[in-house]
């Protein structure tokens, strides 16, 4: 059955390097040019749309292509060679190794499909009740693929432990600005024999792909992405977890005093808001936003979507409701995976599902809920909770149904191709009087002539419809002048939302000039 | 420090015999005279009340004195002997092997805390919505033990599990009316390193008391009570699972369509429904119903409780709210056991949490409510699902606040000492016309006239209010004449209740006489 879904059909891709990446540090890496980008050009995070993601589960037993796969990259892919990378594996150990990539591969390996999803998956609508510190993701930062490697367990094995090791740290080969990428497993999970951690170096049938972790990378099933360190460069055994800025400042849920980066500081390193196994959740990819139905009361509309769980445990309900959760529909689902669970009850990969709805029962609705159960009764709360990361969003995913011209229209809560959605148009209702307020007080420009302004020495961007000179800060900007000027003369929201903290967006006010003329670019 | 809490003071309960327990099967099995009984005298299932619980946890680390532990029996408990019992491992294994209980102890043994609940804790909240087919527990149905035995992928490995197992099924030693007590756990969840499944010989320093399954019982860690199968006599490795019925007709949460015992026919023997791993779960022991204290505003109150979760996932918040979720304080909580975690991941007991909250604030609320996270970030949830078996009730735990001549009174859902709480009251709100429309067209007696009825040729009972004549039908019971010869010319509600179905429920009205004068019996 492997064999079936391996090669080319659900491989990388390989066509030309898209325009958006020229003069950016991946400017040789090649990528699906229908991926949604989310945070402006670099670093590059991405996620397919939702007919992408569901169309291709269908076609291929549940998988994603690897093109395809939903991407979290921190800054520049590193440019590693299959030939000379090298794996070290040290630290609490009694022989501590070094692997080259054809050493790895002459160990047992195994191939397992596994669900990946981002911490961040669904964070738009956190944004829309209020902007957290994380960029926006859609409902498609999830994909399915199947993973090939050598059992870390196994790898750990060859080194043997030393009395006292509790972590096991891995760092990534990649250069950011708060040194290099790095984060933690307990070594009790790590040496288990039921949870399938794995070295990869296979994905779909063929070699990790750059944007994937090239030549291999970190796999724990049922772990949210971020604890899977890309381009896996060390792994150390040690009776202290991993010191990285990004083990510590990213992937976790703050909790509710927590507001802003102020009242964040003392949290970070508190061990209960870590995320590593992930929450339950799911969402509906068809009907997709905006599509519309003629009111045709003999008809239905075919729903359909995923659902997945984290700790490997089983979803056993997956149920929509027409009636804010009064009752409930059941849908039919299946364990999206090529194969059936791991050693007999571990479900590392989603669920898809479909029901059939009746038009004359939607057209006497206004909303569709979806949520998922899990073998251990756990469901998706009603309502968000919202934190300062914006992590982990899993309340019931909510469709709107509006009647226009006879037709029944859908309105998801956020549409990432058409930046619409019913929780971005709550969202600009609240804090327009506020924008409107400041921006009317200001200076205005038009796109052409900020754009004149394109160079080290004379540089202006926009962000969120407001116009900033940078030609003073570029020099002394901590993630240094290219960074800035790859979006001089543009409109640098996303890029900028991406990575910066509550400080530098307090900061940028100072370099101010005025407002963009047209639309603010929420 | 397993030493310091083993012994008497932890042990079982050595008073005489209860007077409740005189005529029944159980008339030589002695139990602490302050349990709460659920199910009337016969068979035995009880919880301790909240205080009971709640101080028991704080003096003994987190742990329940055996003779506080709650219990769940499904009819007489087996007068076994450690002397003859004996262990039957058979089925597809290479060597079956029957084990007397001194060569078990001989194995290699190890001692775990655990936390237990039965699958119908808080099943009263359930019943208030409507009446499901499960007798009522409040929110006691959980007790936490230091439980010691023989692991049982130790003993499997001694047999030798063939090819092609797939499950191992145990049965116990009690009679019931549908056959032998049995369940089933898959086989590689027995196997795996990490999931501490015990063949338990012991609970907190002592042997099992009788109605803990002496002389053994299943232990399965982060499981619900149903699975843990007591007066174990046989253990069968196979590629089926049990056919016991009880491991089909109970301990399922059947999904949104079943609404009674016909339409609940077709979902018994569906894998997706079978509950094993707990769900997240928590309450407030106290200030416990009814208790009230003064509106002093320089004062506060101490809130106490408990919040458990399955698959031995960690609990990382305790939150409550006082404005109906909009915002949340945060509990302190620590680990309830008396070691730390197993395999550095696994917490198989529960939490204890308590926050003081300012009497002020309490004073300008109506209602507490509380909720747990757990590392998944998966929570409660804010309403609750009402299910046919009444089964694994965990949304909000919500107190009421009522004030009355200066004094915050507590009005907890339900309380299972008075058989009040606010659920309770909505409850007899909704019904009362309807109860009272059929009472009125009754007869009326009094218990004084039903006492008289108490033989097995002239036997009326109580059940709800009513009045039964059953002199004819106690011959053709098929649970036999001495079940309803106990309770004869007795309020038999809650024995009634406790063990039948929908069926006997309803056709139990052609031996209806008349309404007791008074209360009803609800």
């Amino acid at each position: 059955m492997e064999a079936e879904i391996a090669g080319n059909q659900l491989g990388q891709f390989y066509g030309p390097v898209d325009k958006r990446d020229k003069g950016t540090p991946d400017s040789w890496v090649s990528r699906h040019p229908e991926l949604i980008r989310l945070t402006g050009r670099h670093p590059f995070n991405c996620e397919p749309t939702p007919k992408l993601l569901e169309e291709a589960a269908s076609r291929f037993q549940g998988l994603t292509p690897s093109s395809l796969h939903y991407v979290r990259n921190h800054g520049p892919v590193p440019k590693l060679s299959w030939d000379t990378h090298k794996l070290e594996i040290g630290g609490m150990v009694k022989n501590p190794i070094e692997l080259s990539m054809a050493e790895l591969q002459k160990l047992p390996t195994c191939s397992i499909p596994v669900t990946l999803n981002c911490a961040g998956n669904r964070r738009k609508e956190q944004n829309m009740i209020k902007k957290s510190k994380g960029f926006s993701w859609g409902p498609c930062a999830v994909s399915t693929a199947v993973w090939s490697g050598v059992l870390l367990s196994d790898l750990l094995k060859l080194c043997g432990p030393l009395e006292g090791a509790q972590w096991v740290n891995f760092e990534g080969s990649d250069e950011l600005p708060q040194g290099k990428y790095g984060t933690s497993l307990d070594i009790n999970y790590a040496m288990s024999n039921v949870n399938d951690v794995l070295i990869a170096f296979g994905m779909n049938g063929e070699l990790l792909s750059p944007d994937h972790g090239f030549p291999i990378r970190v796999l724990i099933p049922g772990f949210i992405g971020g604890r899977m360190v890309k381009w896996l460069k060390k792994i150390e055994v040690s009776s202290k977890e991993s010191d990285s800025y990004y083990h510590y400042r990213d992937n976790r849920v703050l909790p509710p005093p927590v507001v802003d980066s102020v009242t964040a500081e003392e949290w970070w390193t508190k061990p209960e808001y870590i995320i590593n196994d992930r929450n339950i959740n799911s969402a509906i990819l068809y009907p997709r936003h905006d599509q519309s139905f003629p009111i045709d009361p003999d008809k239905s509309i075919n729903f359909k979507g995923y659902a997945y769980n984290g700790s490997g445990q089983k979803i056993i309900r997956v149920e929509l409701s027409l009636d804010g959760g009064n009752s409930w529909k059941m849908a039919n689902f299946k364990y999206g995976s090529p194969k059936g669970p791991r050693h007999g009850t571990k479900y590392w990969c989603w669920f898809l599902w479909t029901i059939k709805i009746p038009i004359k029962e939607i057209a006497s609705s206004s909303e569709v809920c979806l949520r998922a159960w899990d073998c251990c009764q756990n469901t998706q709360p009603s309502q968000p909770t919202w934190n300062y990361l914006g992590m982990m969003n899993n309340p019931w995913y909510r469709v709107k149904f509006h009647q226009r011209d006879g037709e029944i229209v859908m309105e998801h809560p956020t549409d990432m191709l058409t930046g619409k959605g019913w929780m971005v148009r709550d969202y600009q209702e609240r804090n327009k009087p506020k924008e409107e307020a400041v921006k009317s007080s200001l200076k205005s420009f038009t796109a052409a002539e900020v754009a004149k302004h394109n160079k080290e020495d004379d540089c202006w961007v926009i962000i969120s419809g407001k116009v900033y000179d940078l030609s003073k800060f570029i020099k002394v900007h901590p993630g240094g002048k290219k960074a800035i000027l790859i979006v001089a003369g543009q409109d640098a929201t996303e890029d900028f939302e991406a990575i910066h903290g509550d400080g530098p967006k307090a900061s940028k006010e100072k370099y101010c000039i005025g407002v963009v003329s047209g639309k603010a670019n929420l």
